[in-house]
């Protein structure tokens, strides 16, 4: 009898299967379709400013603009991706529609203008508030619209990167420190690979990386402790972004008045450092580059190009362009941070220069934002299983030594680090 | 003044890391030694057998002798794994050391003579009650010896399989369905490198799996619908599979009587099958066979070979042995019922054999033992990743699908399927 009322258990589950598919082919629908217009924009931005290099003296002038966008039309809006995980944590307010057209905008202004900042902020914010849009239409229950807004998560994230597995286990991990809890765990992957469907079906491509490096062992040794002291550092790397992000933002409001001075200091700020670095490798998305010669993520897998503090100079750039109020995600510039002193200790500790690009990519990710699964699995995504053992040990070493700070202050701890 | 007191965090995680890895060296150390030993052996029973036919009619007669050394010198190990599982949820008498010669001798028995089984089972049982003994010797506190369980688990699966990452996930994700704690991640991760490299350094192969198929697109979208059709059949599979070994246990415990009979009773059955089918394919590990027309796992990956119903007589052979009395792994059988399952499935759908085969070999095996995650990752460790995104479609589905029975009793519900 047991196992007769058991099989009707999978009944359900198909009909919740079947149910969800069709609640979320709409939110992959719109998510991927926004996701596929802002990195079509994002290409187009990124390539006028090369060519108009006066465009980066305007980004103070630009960070008004954004200041006054939020301020006239924002609402609560400003919170982002902290918005959307305490939504999913604590049903509230909702997060409203309007959060996608504006993110999508100010985070176009802050690339075309030469700011420092990355596209899995915009991404996410666009599935979520999508997300939560479709679920107030569809009439959702509180429980139904916690799961719809972490699929939208999964699709911006999955969407974005062209990674919908990593984009699936990020929406589950990234709520708490130390746990998942596979409730979304299905809607996720469906939201997540239908978003990235309709985004490369609008014809866009992602960027590939390449790890051409072979051991002959399956497993050395000495590589291995390598790549636990490179994880060590990438923990840390990612530890010191946090907390630079954090106090930028928490000093600037104290002491910069009235507010819409904050983003102007920062654009100067961005303005002298470029000047003074006589470089502007470190502003923008940073993936590619004009000339081949430039510090960029796609270099940092090849010999030459990078320089030793290329990693600190691009962590800076960014915590100033995110913390005094532009926009845009943080996890690009932290690939750029990761597979630039990735590339560094390759060159410190005599390892293959491309393994441990690819390493720093996932690892400096995962400490900051606590996803050491995720980012493991868009190693795999990525670079290919050929190493998933060392991008795992990478990965996980980061997530321990990254502490408890991480770039969403709206990230729970369950589990501590400690024990 | 928060950010100087959190810097001090890693000082702490460094030293527990440091601290973690000095007791976890001496459990990788025994656990990948045992398992080596183990491996060694299972091969060399494997052989005889195949070269002496007539001992698979001693099988009855083994069973006798696997009932008696239990019931003697047992003591609470016949648990196996629940019990383990049981120490982790809730410290009690502990596992005892004995577990460990005690499952490796009859699981060798059981081999030899023809019963169905795997290896699994048997590792992470030589991993906890190693992993328990050190612990009592090192005196640890119960927390730490909690955490040092599943480091075990870790070993034993890492060092079984090769697949270290897959084996620190497994320890994680085995304990409650549809919840992830990592408050082991980095211990277990250890322990499951670790054990896997004693293991290979003991000369121990494991056998290669190989997915020749390439599609030529990036997202196949009839072929993601055929992955997750056969998703739904790896999961119900893995609910079938948990369902006749509980049934069969529960049955032949009341219905069989005096106790010993049950294993008797078993081992005729199993040679009945054979009999009655006329092929001795479904006996064994079936990972490899002597001849090359065999149904075997590694034959599952090519053309031919595999009939229709090749997935259920190996199901209904290993739930009698193991239901039954006899000793050994479950995963190793689910890795045959899967890739048999899968070809078939292929056929049936039109599907590449070789891809579905691996879907199968992860899916059945995530299905069952309710692991999504730890089995993606699986597919990564063995397959390769040009196909991570089926391979995480295929075993979700299955996991959504396997219902809440699962093949260990110990597994809590944390999160359920439905919602």
């Amino acid at each position: 009898m047991k196992y007769i009322k058991q099989s009707f258990e999978q009944l359900t589950i198909a009909y919740q299967l079947i149910r969800w598919t069709v609640i979320i082919i709409p939110v992959a629908l719109i998510t991927g379709t926004l996701v596929a217009l802002f990195l079509w924009l994002l290409d187009l931005v990124t390539v006028w400013r090369w060519e108009q290099g006066w465009l980066l003296y305007l980004l103070p002038l630009a960070g008004i603009i954004i200041y006054l966008l939020y301020r006239e039309l924002g609402k609560n809006t400003e919170g982002g991706n902290n918005l959307i995980m305490d939504e999913i944590h604590q049903p509230g307010g909702g997060v409203p529609a309007r959060m996608a057209p504006l993110v999508l905008g100010t985070t176009i202004i802050t690339h075309l203008f030469g700011g420092s900042a990355g596209r899995e902020g915009t991404a996410v914010q666009i599935g979520g508030s999508m997300a939560n849009m479709l679920g107030r239409w569809m009439k959702l229950s509180p429980a139904d619209t916690r799961i719809l807004l972490m699929t939208g998560i999964a699709a911006g994230f999955g969407a974005v990167f062209g990674t919908p597995v990593a984009g699936t286990v990020f929406a589950l991990e990234v709520l708490a420190i130390g746990t998942i809890r596979y409730d979304a765990l299905v809607p996720c992957l469906i939201a997540a690979v239908f978003a990235d469907i309709v985004c490369s079906a609008w014809g866009i491509h992602h960027t590939h990386y390449q790890i051409l490096f072979k051991d002959k062992d399956l497993l050395n040794f000495t590589l291995l402790t390598k790549v636990i002291l490179a994880g060590v550092g990438f923990g840390l790397a990612g530890f010191l972004f946090s907390i630079c992000m954090h106090t930028i933002k928490k000093q600037a409001k104290q002491w910069i008045k009235p507010a819409w001075l904050i983003p102007v200091t920062g654009g100067v700020m961005i303005i002298i450092g470029c000047w003074l670095l006589g470089t502007r490798d470190y502003i923008g998305l940073g993936v590619t580059s004009l000339s081949p010669g430039s510090v960029s993520i796609v270099n940092a897998f090849k010999q030459g190009a990078i320089s030793d503090w290329s990693w600190l100079w691009k962590l800076l750039f960014t915590a100033v362009t995110l913390g005094m109020g532009f926009k845009g995600g943080e996890v690009t510039p932290l690939f750029f941070i990761g597979a630039t002193l990735g590339h560094t200790l390759a060159v410190l500790l005599g390892a293959p220069v491309d393994l441990f690009a690819g390493l720093g990519f996932i690892a400096v990710f995962a400490g900051a934002t606590n996803t050491p699964l995720a980012c493991t699995l868009m190693g795999a995504e990525l670079f290919g299983t050929t190493h998933v053992l060392y991008f795992a040990v990478a990965c996980f070493t980061a997530y321990y030594f990254s502490g408890h700070a991480g770039i969403y202050s709206a990230q729970r701890i369950a589990v501590s680090k400690k024990y």
